[in-house]
């Protein structure tokens, strides 16, 4: 049985790693704290017997031996937040994965397969896109080399230099599982709203991100007719209107999100030269989903030929909508109804490790409820219960599937 | 007569203090690179056997006695930049005057008033707005305490502990001239368009710049439906495009300038929660400028609603637009007539020192051609001709009002 104590005082300590000073934490990819909380997690998997590796993306994983050899049965999630993250965010699928490796030395009990758990590199992409990088190198769906080398959004890293620099760069071989499972909240509103404690994911939708770069031409504020102008700042603007428009338009499940939009030189009375902004776009159907990248890309040519700017697009990440197994959904399900816990079938909105590893072995996912379906922000909260319950939940489907 | 070669010098001299790698010049107001600017400038006007003076402001001036004692005729600008500045932006007025006063020096000739050259602080506003603050405290229509407060636009400094930490805060008194006289590149693309030499400046257009700061909701990219979400980029967006629509509904000589832009917390996949946005109105008319302010501030309202998001105004300069006096504006066309030199009438888009003298005394400007209208751009320019063609007329028209 999960201890709601040990899960917590796991909780409250990776938490205390990068906590932010008005609540949540910021643990951005392959920082210092990145690195104290890996350090932190390192101790626990070797506190609780795990044999931890470390590969080339600096991903990490603990085994745990099982009564015969093989591939593990894995629960993993992430560690690295944004930047204004909260506590549980990929935290708790590590540590709730932790709790599962104690309650069972608790009960002195070593499954059939062995088990493990795995904390992959930058989940977040916060720092470093595309997300999912960790996940995406360890199954083979992004290339290592090109990952490695991949410049920070803000332009001031290397990825490569930065996993150097904290230590993390590794040598062991990524192992197949047999399965793998990942706890996450939410991050929606969805199960909240609907009273409802546990989310049995059928797969992810798939996300689109676009940077674009307007070059126009810097020139007076006060002297330049608006005829002659190259504002590069107004096509921006109508490009991050355009995608809400585009969200609105195709509605629901399509979202549409403008995170980055900087201008340079930056100046109030100067028209601006440059423009940079991020478009991310998400649909459960691919279909859509392109349909959306292809109206975006039109409206942006069409407001930079307006303006007499020149764009250039970049594509930050593109994954396609994922499935799930449907006899791990089915687990979940049965494990939630078993504890007598109300459960629903989702599709999740945001990206998870858990969707690199579906074309690879056996995969699903567990939700838990995010209080008023915040995340991505320091007052990301949810329930202890619902976090003990995810927990039992992995515990439960985890002995399923390595045979307990 | 004017010498090219001096004036020459003396442009070249000033514009290596700051000098970009690829042309142009940085010499933000109250940076190392503007107190090495105002170094050079205080040597020079010593040389020329200028008394000078500093005042609480860091204003710079030096007086050349004249016949008699009293109110100097005085001849000024502004030695500080934009970041993307040109080398003729306000260092042509300066530099002008000093090459005025060489000319005096080397003909032997002593005016019946005294002449003053002098360099406003901050004329620009690029670091600290508002702009034209020097003039505006050297004639009493800013507040010297309020401004000596003002925070920079990037918050990182205070305007007074800036002017102490480069040594130029002064204790001199300012003296109001018995005229003022400027000479700027026009930075506007009117007198090369029409293949005219000179302007004889009218007035200046009324300046009203504005931040808006929205505060919305952080959240999650991926999983928040677009109805939920408190996006204050989507807000800032609206606000931008109201302003270039308000300028494009008003028509000429409206114009809208959004300069500054910034999402927080700026990433990728994160709702922003704050945005922060510059709106730069320009016109000659003040029931016009008045009216786009007005309809700003709805639409921003109205913006802000919609998405739920609550909106903070804050006015960071408000310029009424000025007339200047007939007098001197018949003079500077004589002056130029008479020297065979195109002359046109016209009104400035850009705010100048002299708008803030315009109350306090006989006051008009002079313009010079800038090439393909190009201003706060490191490729500004204006050619030789036209440089020397200013700094005669400048000559001209201080020795009719001084007594030659
Ligand atoms: N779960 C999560 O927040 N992942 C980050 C990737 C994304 O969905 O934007
Ligand atoms: N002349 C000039 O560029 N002044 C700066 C103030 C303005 O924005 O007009």
């Amino acid at each position: 049985e999960i201890s709601s104590s040990r899960l917590l005082d796991r909780v409250a300590g990776l938490g205390r790693v990068g906590a932010l000073s008005g609540g949540g934490v910021c643990r951005l990819a392959l920082t210092d704290t990145d690195r104290a909380g890996r350090d932190w997690l390192v101790a626990q998997m070797e506190a609780l017997g795990l044999t931890v590796s470390i590969d080339a993306i600096g991903n990490i994983w603990g085994l745990r031996k099982g009564l015969v050899d093989g591939a593990p049965v894995m629960m993993g999630s992430h560690i690295d937040t944004v930047a204004t993250g909260g506590l549980y965010d990929g935290a708790l699928g590590v540590l709730a994965g932790l709790e599962v490796i104690a309650a069972l030395n608790e009960a002195g009990i070593t499954t059939h397969a062995p088990l493990a758990v795995a904390a992959f590199t930058n989940e977040e992409g916060a720092r470093f896109a595309p997300d999912m990088m960790g996940s995406g190198v360890y199954t083979g769906a992004l290339d290592r080399e090109e990952m490695l080398a991949t410049v920070a959004t803000d332009g001031s890293a290397i990825f490569g230099e930065e996993l150097d620099r904290i230590g993390y760069r590794g040598s062991d071989m990524p192992v197949t599982p047999a399965a793998y499972l990942e706890l996450h909240i939410e991050q929606g509103p969805v199960l909240e709203r609907e009273g409802i404690r546990i989310g049995a994911v059928t797969g992810v939708q798939g996300i689109s991100w676009t940077e674009y770069t307007i070059s126009g031409q810097s020139n007076h504020a006060g002297t330049t007719p608006m005829a002659l102008r190259h504002d590069a700042g107004v096509v921006a603007a109508k490009i991050a209107l355009a995608a809400h428009e585009i969200a609105a338009d195709l509605g629901p499940p399509q979202v549409a999100t403008v995170g980055v939009f900087e201008l340079s030189p930056a100046l109030v009375n100067v028209v601006p030269e440059k423009a940079r902004l991020t478009v991310d776009l998400r649909n459960t159907d691919n279909d859509l989903l392109k349909q959306a990248e292809a109206r975006l890309q039109s409206a942006a040519e069409e407001a930079a030929s307006a303006h007499g700017c020149t764009i250039a697009r970049r594509s930050l990440a593109r994954f396609d909508p994922v499935a799930f197994a449907p006899q791990v959904i089915d687990r979940v399900e049965a494990a939630a109804n078993a504890r007598q816990l109300s459960v629903k079938r989702m599709p999740s909105g945001a990206g998870h490790d858990a969707q690199m590893f579906a074309p690879a072995c056996p995969t699903a996912m567990t939700f838990v409820p995010s209080k008023d379906g915040l995340s991505h922000n320091i007052n990301e909260h949810t329930e202890v219960q619902d976090l003990v319950a995810g927990a039992q939940v992995l515990l439960d489907v985890v002995l399923d599937l390595a045979g307990g």
